[in-house]
């Protein structure tokens, strides 16, 4: 098992959706990577910044689910980041009501010495050069390197992306932030341009329409489960990152046939985190649930056909 | 092998897509199912209309496909339905630029004898009274009943569309039309409301985002093969059903699971469909080629994850 850490944003979150409305609530990609990989039980360090308003019992909860959180600056004085948004009725699209970056805008990631050899470093949505300022901490190269990005930094820091890009293994990245980074619409040739800027492994998340996976010229994709109700996408994504590195880390192996497994895996912890506000689904998760809805995925997309 | 019946348009388009532009070529719904079931070899029977100017080679072209036309009026008076669109840059939208109903404005089909008996029956895209008249017309109830039908008979002939879903076995429907029929955002809601308008199946065609089976409570997910390049998504969605009732109709086999297959089958044949104007890449394509992309598809789709 290798360890894993992930560097990201702990946050609150206040949330709107055609089901309801919440207060402050726990968020941040670090977060829900951490919940994610927490599922398979390996040893996960979360690296981010919070401020003197954050509740303890949060922290206590991260480390009641093996979570390490050492990484987590408090910054007494500071206000932890927080971001407000509505989700629309198709529940595709959403409004950005509130960003207070607080704490977040003079963040310098600290990485524990014991997670400076973590196997695989899963590097959040944060401005490229402080993702590589985590990567420079590293005593020695990790086994796997994963990045997200989003267009905010190829708008503002593009030259910072390429350069963090040429020591990454794995970006995911959404479907339109892959058009904008490459200038191809086909995925496909999306994928072939972002190879050659750096990593060998793109994938590409497609939110409902599930996601895809490229690898010099191969393919794999896995569907979003359909629901019934989507509660709350919040976080999905993060979770799908979570689940991917974290099934990565627990089986030790980086091949492009296991990889096909923790994007599965991925996709059916984002199906749940999908279901109630937040964190919530994901706090209280079980391992038989993941099971259960591992077959789920196997019903939705294993065949049998005799090749003639 | 069952034989197969496929009602549906036989046309005229004029395509103008981000690669170019063609004159008058053949088209049509009913077509592109023929063309698509024919690479099962079942006995394919395609009723039609069309107008003293439709081409004596295209039907040459279908028999020689071993479709029979018998069912193809020839109005030697009358002009062939003719459709021009052009495709926006994403291949995603089309504007329809001529719409000219001509010998379909009075099309009644008619069912040859020798397809009375069909065990599988394709409703094309037509109206909901023409699509009933053709079940009237078979000697025996057919094993299975396939209907296609667009948002522009619910909002013209939802009653008549409803009587004759009673009917019918397998609906196939993109998202929007299933939504519109059923008034629900969720797929998943919205099969099971159209479950109970009639048809056990639901398929609900996604373009590049693939297509879904729906049968009380199964679900199963075909993807749609990401390409370099879409030439032209002409015929793609009638490309994908008539390969789905052709492998039906060759294996005789109408379980939920082998409908699984007829759905990647439908796909695959869909992801040729698009690769070249009109029906050229159908016309053109071989066993071999059907069963190479079905393994890129095994590729695509399958993975090998052990319960724990």
């Amino acid at each position: 098992m290798s360890k894993l850490l992930a560097v990201g944003t702990v946050a609150y979150d206040a949330i709107e959706t055609p089901f309801g409305k919440t207060d402050k609530i726990l968020g941040g990609s670090g977060t829900f990577v951490g919940l994610a990989a927490s599922q398979f039980g390996v040893k996960t360090g979360v690296v981010s910044v919070v401020g003197g308003d954050f509740l303890p019992s949060y922290i206590d909860m991260m480390n009641n689910k093996g979570i390490n959180t050492d990484g987590i600056e408090v910054v007494k004085e500071g206000k932890t980041f927080f971001w407000s948004g509505k989700y629309h009725n198709d529940m595709n699209s959403r409004d950005t009501l509130i960003t207070e970056l607080n704490v977040l805008e003079h963040f310098t990631p600290v990485v524990p010495t014991e997670f400076k050899d973590a196997g695989i470093v899963m590097l959040g949505n944060l401005h490229p050069l402080t993702q590589a300022s985590v990567l420079d901490q590293m005593t020695e190269r990790p086994k796997l390197v994963v990045l997200d990005t989003m267009n905010f930094w190829m708008d503002i820091a593009l030259d910072d992306l390429h350069t963090v890009l040429k020591r990454v293994d794995v970006i995911t990245i959404n479907d339109e932030e892959a058009r904008q980074l490459s200038g191809e619409y086909s995925l496909v040739n999306a994928a072939k341009k972002i190879h050659e800027m750096g990593p060998k492994y793109v994938v590409i998340k497609k939110g409902e329409h599930g996601a895809l996976l490229f690898n010099e010229g191969k393919m794999f994709f896995a569907p979003a489960l359909p629901l019934a109700e989507v509660f709350d996408p919040t976080g999905a994504g993060d979770t799908f990152a979570g689940g991917f590195c974290g099934y990565l880390a627990k089986t030790e192996d980086i091949s492009f046939e296991n990889m096909k497994n923790g994007i599965i895996y991925g996709s059916n912890l984002a199906s749940f985190c999908v279901e109630k506000f937040g964190t919530q689904r994901m706090e209280e998760l079980t391992k038989d649930e993941v099971q259960a809805r591992l077959q789920a995925f196997k019903e939705l997309t294993q065949f049998d056909i005799e090749l003639s």
